[in-house]
């Protein structure tokens, strides 16, 4: 079996210019996300981060990815539209995407959801919740009823996104507040995950159960659908119909008159 | 009551470069829709056309508009960005939005679905039969299970779209396809319905049952939902919790060692 | 305008027995609501409760019901299963049906969603905060961002429901759970919201917002739909085609060897 | 890796008194579909009929099932409830359900459902074309943009279902209708697969493309999800809250006055 190609995107902004959160990630989000996950088998990981050339997501990295991972932050106008435009492209053409916490606000996420991803929040190192509400689904998989993380920023409603395809964990917040932190959509042949936790300034990419998730999101969004219906990307031309037509007293340049095919 | 105030876009360019197009529709398709919506009480409708300064589409028309209605078809490109932009934002923030045919491919629907919102299609004046999937919804009322069209173009499945919130319609097509012909989705708290029967070439928009269930999706995604949350077009920061958190050992500045809140 | 008639069953025990719920509730729960909902120019309010013959909720009083709303809790038990038959014949045909707190267990709902509709609660009196997740509902007008109850019994996920068409309304509580409460479902001609606040013990049906979202609960419910498809409750036969068939050499007992026809 | 344990239920009346049935299905539909699948090195195949105590579908068999494949048409009643209640229970824990074609009307399939599950239908040795919808899907993989069935009988709109969770599958008919052939949708933990080909006069379910999605069904129905929630079948009290109450001044039994706590 073929492994899964996985591309973690990160802004790598923060880690660099922040001594604390250098001291969180050493090597960056992406290097401890990737670590964990190359403890799997079944995974092949690179990363790519926003100074690389074409953030490190050319045509050619793009083409070779079947899932890409995003996060980003306090840099997402600095993502380029092209960019943006050939990530769209190869997720309705199948590439998976697993989007994580401020991502939500990324170019990549928003062009996707074609609304504002808008939200509400607070950064007080309160406690949050993130209950299980589908039991049915992969993503949700041996992380038990509930992950609890002891400090994490808040993500409130209303979260302007279209309804989920699925939903799969909804927060809960110290504060008073409710997020729904985990969910799915498709676009094309490709699949969507967004979750919800993991934020710079604490060391919840480090928590094996969010690890977890991310995996089996991973996995998920692995496109293993049907690759030869048509209509992606394009308007096609049908000329010969597939049954045989009845004779057609309407065509137009042949009748003179259309306005007498009015119909009431 | 107030009224409803409507306004029906159409690029209306076949209209006038084609005899046959004109004899169908004389004073062009928003006109022949336009016609009809007038007899309704509770509509106020007028036009915009691609031609007139920003497509008619100024920011002070679409402040009036409760819901924007939807035609294009070989002038999607000259639709500027800015207008698109515009719409958009008008609908996250509650405008209703009918898209008709060939509107698919507009940059507006596209923006809004965030796929390409590709199909298939033939011109050969087949018969079609549009199905009421969803007997539960205000839009199908009033129409009996399904309406048939003697002649139409085809469109035909894959469409790429996201999964609708709700799928009302189903077409069949004498040459053998089918299509998701009337569905709904909602982006932030506007409404959206598109609706497939119509074309330059066929007298579809002269259908009484056709005109009447547009005006029922006029009707429908008009806004009459919740306009007090906040979460649409922005990240807003909630600075005092709605509840006493617990004392917290964790603050970013506050501690030294970071890396030894990792969790396992 | 014809009013909507709404009928509301309770199946008041509680009131009856106890002493404490009986100052809460002196007409009964279902008196309650009825006194709020008599306010309202466009409701036609009638009661039905559990010891009346048939449980108030007839044949006849169901045929004249265009709203059926519904609270349970200790008796769902002692609910004839003649009638829960005959209320989901109702709701298929386009009868609204409004379930309330604790009628997520009654025969009725449960027989509708078609699983066990279980969940985990305490009694602690707690703080809870209803959030609301959609925007763009009718159900969700008029009651700001969220509705804070200060003394409530806690549902907490998983709840054992199908996924909601519509997730309106989610729950925060001070005990840490959350709750999907407020959803809706169609079944056949028929909408169902589902609302969970409220509860014998506490004065939640008193509530002004409480009482104004279940309003517009019913006049979401009430049938507005397409009445004139076929398919509930029966598998018509159509034995003349709409559309002419090509001429077929498969027709049992007119072929001696069907296996020939057998494909690869 | 261990194998997924199917079970297959046909009702095999038709095969036994109908001298035409038995040439096209010889063993049995189950026999058909079973030969086919024991070709599938995962999958580890097991019937069940009608006839035999329990309709084959004791405690026993049922518990060592993790998908249960369903066929039946003239004998739905003869379905006893027992057992009816038993395959709930057991697709609410996670044992996945593949319900095909006539099995629509089953009691099973009500019962999960929640509705009529009525349609229209010919029998008119027609041609079908089902088309897939969703690429996105493992169930709709490898067949291509549409299966094509020569003689087929028809199933027609309205069918009277929930919403799908998944729309996979929508069906063209030569007589001029259409029907949401592919679907699923999940109840508690289990997963539910509907597939509308077959019927027991025509030797679809010979056909390799039917055979190969009815094979992606039972890989997709087979539970992969969360077993570690709770609230399926029960109502769980939780006596300790994951959080600390603040203090309360309302209790039951401790206030005299509860109307006192009345809200506007």
């Amino acid at each position: 079996m073929s492994k899964i190609s996985v591309t973690i995107y990160n802004e790598y902004v923060h880690e660099r210019k922040n001594e604390f959160v250098k001291k969180i990630y050493p090597e960056g989000i992406h290097g401890t996300i990737a670590a964990y996950m190359r403890q799997e088998p079944d995974l092949n990981i690179r990363t790519a981060t926003l100074e690389e050339p074409e953030h490190g997501l050319t045509e050619a990295v793009l083409n070779e990815t079947d899932v890409l991972m995003w996060w980003g932050h306090i840099a997402h106008d600095q993502v380029r539209d092209v960019v943006v435009d050939r990530v769209q492209q190869r997720v309705l053409n199948g590439m998976g995407l697993v989007v994580m916490h401020s991502g939500h606000y990324s170019k990549v996420f928003k062009r996707l959801m074609g609304t504002s991803c808008g939200l509400c929040w607070r950064e007080a190192a309160e406690r949050e919740r993130i209950w299980v509400v589908n039991p049915n689904h992969p993503i949700t998989q041996g992380v038990g009823p509930y992950i609890e993380i002891p400090n994490a920023e808040m993500y409130g409603e209303q979260f302007d996104i279209p309804d989920p395809d699925e939903l799969l964990f909804i927060s809960w917040f110290e504060g008073g507040e409710v997020f729904r932190s985990g969910a799915t959509w498709h676009r094309g042949r490709g699949r969507i995950f967004y979750f919800r936790p993991g934020h710079e300034t604490y060391p919840i990419f480090h928590n094996q159960q969010v690890l977890k998730v991310l995996t089996n999101g991973v996995r998920w969004v692995k496109f293993s659908g049907n690759a030869e219906t048509t209509g992606i990307g394009a308007c096609y031309q049908i000329t010969e119909p597939l049954e045989t037509l009845s004779e057609k007293d309407y065509e137009q340049g042949m009748i003179e008159h259309p306005e007498e095919f009015l119909q009431s």
